[in-house]
């Protein structure tokens, strides 16, 4: 049985101020629950239509109906589940590959960059603390399970990359051609600007390796890529010589 | 003044029935609306907050009130314009890359592989004829105006793909890795699947030569890229040894 508590405890977890507040947040679709379920993450409560055999503090069985009521999708799959958000660890480990996100607003870019980190290995992914939060139900639903592996901090990306001794890329519209650079080297940082705006002047003072992926169309040269497809091409180039 | 004939041809125009029958379609945005009447796009009318300074015949001067009411955004820029859907010219010449779509569904992905054409320089798209309609509004919004510059076309893909004397590629999880494959042919097709199922039985009998772009991180073989991020890897290796 659904309460009028859990209707309103859900409803408010699609705002970040009570996902901290509740210390909550929510992941739908079966698929991706079973690996919330399998990772490192605690559940906290599972409201499903068919039964997960869990023990009857952690599920409550609901109907289509009350499903309906408390999803976030057009189309609900069988369940919503609540999982307790991890604490924060500041791993200060400096190696592998780390992609840095200067103020990405849009979710469905970040869901798509933490796809593409955990396809290609990254070990970390750090982002400004403007940065759409990545417990945001849309970054959820777009990241499909990837939220359980590629490990996120939320910083202060200037001091970050100030006390690194890490090569820092970036990429910009008059960086050297990304397909001529010498081989990029795997212990690196990868900073990726604002979907508007490119990479804020405070953070581009400290890249040390300015990259451009060159266009081919007869396109402005106002025009650019969208900032996941550029992180995908990036990214590609990184790793096509391992 | 807006009549309430205008109101009602726009929101029809949100489905492609009333495209077709109309033959018009909507595109929002100043920036975008210039590009439009720039090209060979041809402008039937524009409803807008602030002149265009274009004859009184093509401009309706609206209220910020009236332009809530008609736009499909949920921050209205000051304009709104319809343009003429363009006659379909089946063009068979067959050189340069060619993107083929096998029934791509979400008007993000058809709208971001749009600009990823533009942007690599592909010569022509062509898409299933059950592919999402490149004039939705969605894709329209998303593509920010390379829709003026790439040619689109909506083909039977079995009759198209026989008739080619083109080598066809297409990206599977098993095909060889695209980073390894020899110097990847200027004038080739690519084609690229659905988001859920990939490429269609049919379509994968027709496809010569078979990529798959590696995965490095510690992920389950079932997961796989996002279709938008997929091309814009794949056409960066067709294009980075030009």
């Amino acid at each position: 049985m659904l309460t009028k508590n859990d209707i309103k405890l859900i409803a408010r977890l699609k705002q970040k101020k009570y996902r901290i507040q509740e210390g909550l947040f929510v992941v739908e679709g079966i698929k991706t629950i079973k690996e919330f379920i399998e990772s490192s993450f605690k559940l906290h409560q599972i409201y499903t239509t068919e039964t997960f055999g869990l023990s009857t503090s952690l599920e409550t069985i609901i109907s289509e109906t009350e499903l309906n009521k408390i999803s976030f999708f057009t189309n609900p799959n069988t369940a919503l589940a609540l999982f307790k958000l991890p604490d924060v660890i500041e791993n200060k480990e400096a190696s592998g590959l780390i992609v840095v996100l200067d103020t990405i607003n849009d979710p469905g870019n970040l869901g798509t960059i933490i796809r593409l980190c955990d396809w290609f290995g990254v070990s970390k992914l750090v982002c400004s603390k403007d940065t759409v939060d990545c417990y945001n139900p849309k970054v959820v639903q777009s990241t499909m399970g990837s939220l359980t592996r590629v490990k996120i901090a939320y910083v202060d990306l200037e001091c970050y990359l100030e006390t690194t001794k890490l090569p820092i890329y970036g990429t910009f519209m008059n960086g050297e051609n990304v397909y001529k650079t010498n081989k990029l080297p795997q212990n690196s940082i990868l900073v990726m600007g604002n979907e508007a705006n490119g990479i804020s002047s405070n953070i581009e003072a400290l890249v040390s390796k300015r990259l451009a992926i060159p266009r081919f169309g007869n396109i402005q040269e106002t025009e650019s890529l969208n900032v996941a497809t550029a992180t995908a091409i990036i990214l590609s180039e990184f790793k096509r010589y391992v």
